[in-house]
């Protein structure tokens, strides 16, 4: 299959859809592989890596979309790209259709074949696509937390380790799946006190099982979350209900007055 | 010098003063050795084994006590053995002449020449004959005051490392010696939340430095104190005042209504 | 549903059925509960904390058996309270009909529908409702073992994990279970030197992968049972043979003379 | 002595010279506090814990001054507080001189006893109140160090610890006093490969006996410098060079292209 | 079942199929054991432990097959022994038959019924009889690998964990199944930088969760390999092909001019 | 002050005395470097990494002795040597003088300075040059170990660290200073269970604080000794006695019959 990687246009978006590991692999399956030119710049892959993989580099978006059989992206076509797209055109990207009829509406006219990550499933019904970008949010979710802890974004000036001679902080981790138990791993790892909690009894002890000494599991109901968050310094949301957009939400009131954490969601 | 070990009769003390590995090392330097017949019993050594070592068995107490330049013991002699003591025999035990003016009175009557162990000092002011016994004590806290947590009792029913679901018990170790270095491994170890408390900043970074992420540090000073003893639910007192025979005092009314934890002292 | 919670009346008892936690989850699923006065006392809640989570204190139990559709209760019922269970009322509580003819024959008498929590299996034929219990006896095993090794309860006067300079015990723990897991943990946080035996390579391969390092695996048979246990300080007793009372039983001649351990049973 | 303690008004100043905790400390050796109204805000001491502890609240920073016989500060005091200080009364802050010609001359006009809390020194040259510093400064720095890896701060974008099936980042640590401990612990903890380098082999051993096995250590000199700076995506400058203002000082060419990494010093 | 062991007589060969262990488990199951004298002496067991554990000494290889329904051996029988066997003896042990069509003809026509250790499969479809095979295997390759970096060997006398202040080895292992997760922990515990390589993110996952901080995980690819063996001191090749004799194999070029390792296969 | 460094001629002798980051250092203080070509080969230092770092590459070993007002030297001179050496030529190398009279007077005669690595002492007594040979040899001692508990080597076929099923070994370490530091390091991160025997009791508190939970300590005198020598698998001697050649020696008959370890001396 002719394969085609046009460079990222979404604002901030600095990924890219295919690393060269991807191009030799899909190389050693018969593919082509065409790359827009500086495609990888962002994520610090530069053009002769792919080239030394087996692509061919083009110099336009036009050029990409003109030629491919399939799209490789990470973020869903903007308007300025739906004209580049050709009908049966296979895109396979994040599209996350339920919160945007304009694009849903954009593709059907096209007549592209759209595949979204966000939806491939195995028969055990994980989500292999979405795993890696949990295991980045959960680790990214310590270090945004961290940053909301310091004085300078209005935080309480704790360090999440504490030093020694002065306690550490107390994270609440709500949600004992790929994003938390990252997130865990990430705040023990700086020497928070850190609890997780989950549904699910045998989750949490395989979590008791691998996780160091500070870090506590605890059924997750309304009333422990209630109990919880009057003492944690920091929480992190990391419960997944899937086909919704929002996270897990709590009534205002019951949070503490000078809780500088944030929700973080996946 | 001829050495002698007497079996120990003060109520409960089932210890003995020479190990056989200790009665090789004497014998290497050149002493003679009569041990007591079942002197080793309650420490779990047999007969056989002192014999081995090169010691001689002798079957009375008498017998050790009139055969011996210098007598090895555990605990100070108690009255019924005053009379077996000779003039200018070497007595080196536990004495602690401090808490009983009859012992004292009693050994000068019969002009022995008293080595305390609990005295014995080094240059640098190490105790080295009390640091083995604070070890044990460290150790041994952590488990009578697991006992003291049970129901049976009279405990909060609190296990002290909770179970996967359930928070751990908090433990305030008050002084970072050895005792309560000890007493913090083995209450770390059964999965408590540990805090630690001393008034050197070096020694509590030394121990931040080698204890497991499940115990804290923290500046041992009034303030600091009664806040933790509001939340904590086993406290070991750790701190050594020389001379002193009692422990740290706290006043009543700051401990908590249903702190089931004790005092214990080194 | 209108669900009623006793305060236990068996000698000893000082669990509660229902937290407030558990109030909340059933009163957010449109239940009412009603709970004698006093009854989580032994528990460490406060009546005013079940009224918070939203039930009604009642000051009998004769009032709570009256009312309740469903009791909730932790032990089966003793003589006394036979006569205040109504017909066709459902009782959900430990029963262990097995090891009493006269309750089954008096809960067959008064047409109660019975729940054994002890039987309660899910599709993979876990059993929900003992994991918990099999966590805190596999933890308490090791606290009970250490009581048994001290002097005072006759034992050898061994600290399960020696002190710097002295042996650790060992430690012998027979199925890897919940039970032994959560046994071996605790052990091994004290120091031990503890082997853990399962018939199953599979889950001895997890452990070893989870377990610190004094923690060694062995293959369960009576040959390495017979080799184990003229060595050990300590065993510990983690089989469940479904259905039976006793646990695991080891022909007498085959224990060491002074060996202080008890077996322990799930 | 009469000890005041004014509120902080340098520019983004959150600290107070004084806790609750060091109040009681004061109070019980016979001192008396007072302590300017809302002086702990910043650091989340409210005036009643204040009270509680035994200070008095003064309204305005005048009234501090003038009725102090000592002023504890944090920072040193600027111009418009140069006319409230009195002949003789002590002030006990930081006070940098060397880097303030004009400050010096105004405490020497004032006739002022200063003592600067960077130049206490212990008998054996520890600087005991530079050490909680310092420990804060290493673990902030990686804290620091993981914003700048990130995209919107012009960073490769880079976690730290990697996430399963991607490489974790190299961070260097020139240094390995109470800084670079520091920094290498959090850095460790968040799973990334590190290496301390320090000129002291005895301290390198040390290092190596207490940090987890992704820390390796490393004689530090100028070959080796060069060499690590290669490869490596943080570097933390944790040097000590007393008196210095400026950290250690590495040639720009020698620093590779893309490093974000920024230097660091205590 | 009567069951006969012979001594093995493949050169280098010391182990023997059954322990005294396994003896008493097949006596409980009433099976009848005979087993050559001296078969377990390479194994370190004595003929005396046999008998205690219920076996039958014989003294020559020809009364062992002569007396057995089935032979249970460790390697494939050489040709010395192929007169032994008779039509329809069992003979359980490892025939690899793929590699030998003269071992194949010879049991054919001595008509044995055959069953190959290596092919035992449970339902799903582990291999029970190999995975012990793959434990010692994944550790000895450790140990075989740090023997070729020495010099004597012809290697770069490197040490796999380096020593304070010098940097340790890095160890490449392809395949993170039972082979490379011993391999991996064995060279971590030596304090090498482990990376372990797979193509299921779900293992690599897992052993992010069980591995000390100084092993990393990576997708395996040909891409990442090729980049990875450039700067790795050995590799460990832990990848199972099933049916082929042959480990995998790397393009020769590709391999760097010095490095020590070798390939070793499961 | 100028320096020569010849190519090592000694048999197996393939370090060299200076690496390219001595060389830089040397530079730094205005000393001039002539390394001989090839010296650095069997360390793994190419000349044009010397060159690099400011030294200049002799061919002969005539010139480097020529031009050199100190000699830097791993081995001690060889007798074809001798003739090399100037009067008031600075030799600083390893001599050993004690076990060669021969090489003794050569030096003699020769009017040579000569300063041997192995005297070299600081004030405190500690050894600096030794320390990083002692870190080598206690890593490679287990290294060693490993090897002659093979059966290839006549031992009994053990693993160090057993595998999921069958025991680890024991493993014996005399001594715990920087040789038994390093040996215990090892010898547990294979998973051995190892003790480490000292005479002194703060050695083996520290000892106790840093090393992982499956190694133990003990009291070094020789009854303990003779016990865990019946039990052990692998024995390393890791006692430095200044001024003697030879290691700790055990009488032979207190050996079991089948150690397959070998006494390893510092």
């Amino acid at each position: 299959m002719v394969i085609g990687v046009p460079k990222e246009i979404k604002n901030n978006e600095n990924r890219v859809a295919l690393t060269p590991a991807g191009v030799t692999e899909l190389r050693k399956h018969g593919h082509v592989v065409y790359i827009q030119v500086n495609a990888g710049e962002g994520s610090g892959f530069e053009d002769e890596e792919y080239i030394a993989a087996g692509a061919t580099m083009l110099p336009t978006i036009e050029e990409v979309y003109g030629i491919a059989e399939m799209i490789m992206k990470v973020k869903e076509p903007i308007a300025s790209e739906y004209d580049l797209i050709k009908e049966n055109q296979l895109l396979f990207t994040y599209f996350h259709f339920a919160s945007s009829e304009e694009l849903t509406q954009a593709m059907l006219a096209k007549g592209a074949v759209c595949l979204a990550y966000e939806t491939v499933e195995r028969p055990d019904r994980s989500l292999p696509l979405l795993v890696p970008m949990s295991e980045v949010a959960g680790r990214m979710a310590i270090q945004e937390g961290a940053k909301y802890l310091e004085k300078p974004l209005k935080g309480r000036g704790i360090l999440l380790g504490g030093v020694p001679g002065v306690k550490p902080a107390n994270v609440l981790i709500l949600g004992g799946g790929i994003v938390g138990t990252q997130a865990a791993k990430m705040a023990a790892g700086l020497g928070a006190h850190v609890t997780i909690m989950d549904v699910s009894l045998a989750r949490l002890r395989y979590l008791s099982d691998i996780m160091p000494p500070n870090v506590q599991t605890m059924m997750s109901n309304e009333y422990n979350i209630r109990e919880m968050i009057k003492v944690c310094d920091l929480i992190v949301g990391a419960v997944l209900i899937p086909g919704a957009k929002a996270p897990i939400l709590l009534p205002a009131p019951c949070l503490k007055k000078c809780v500088p954490g944030r929700y973080w969601s996946m």
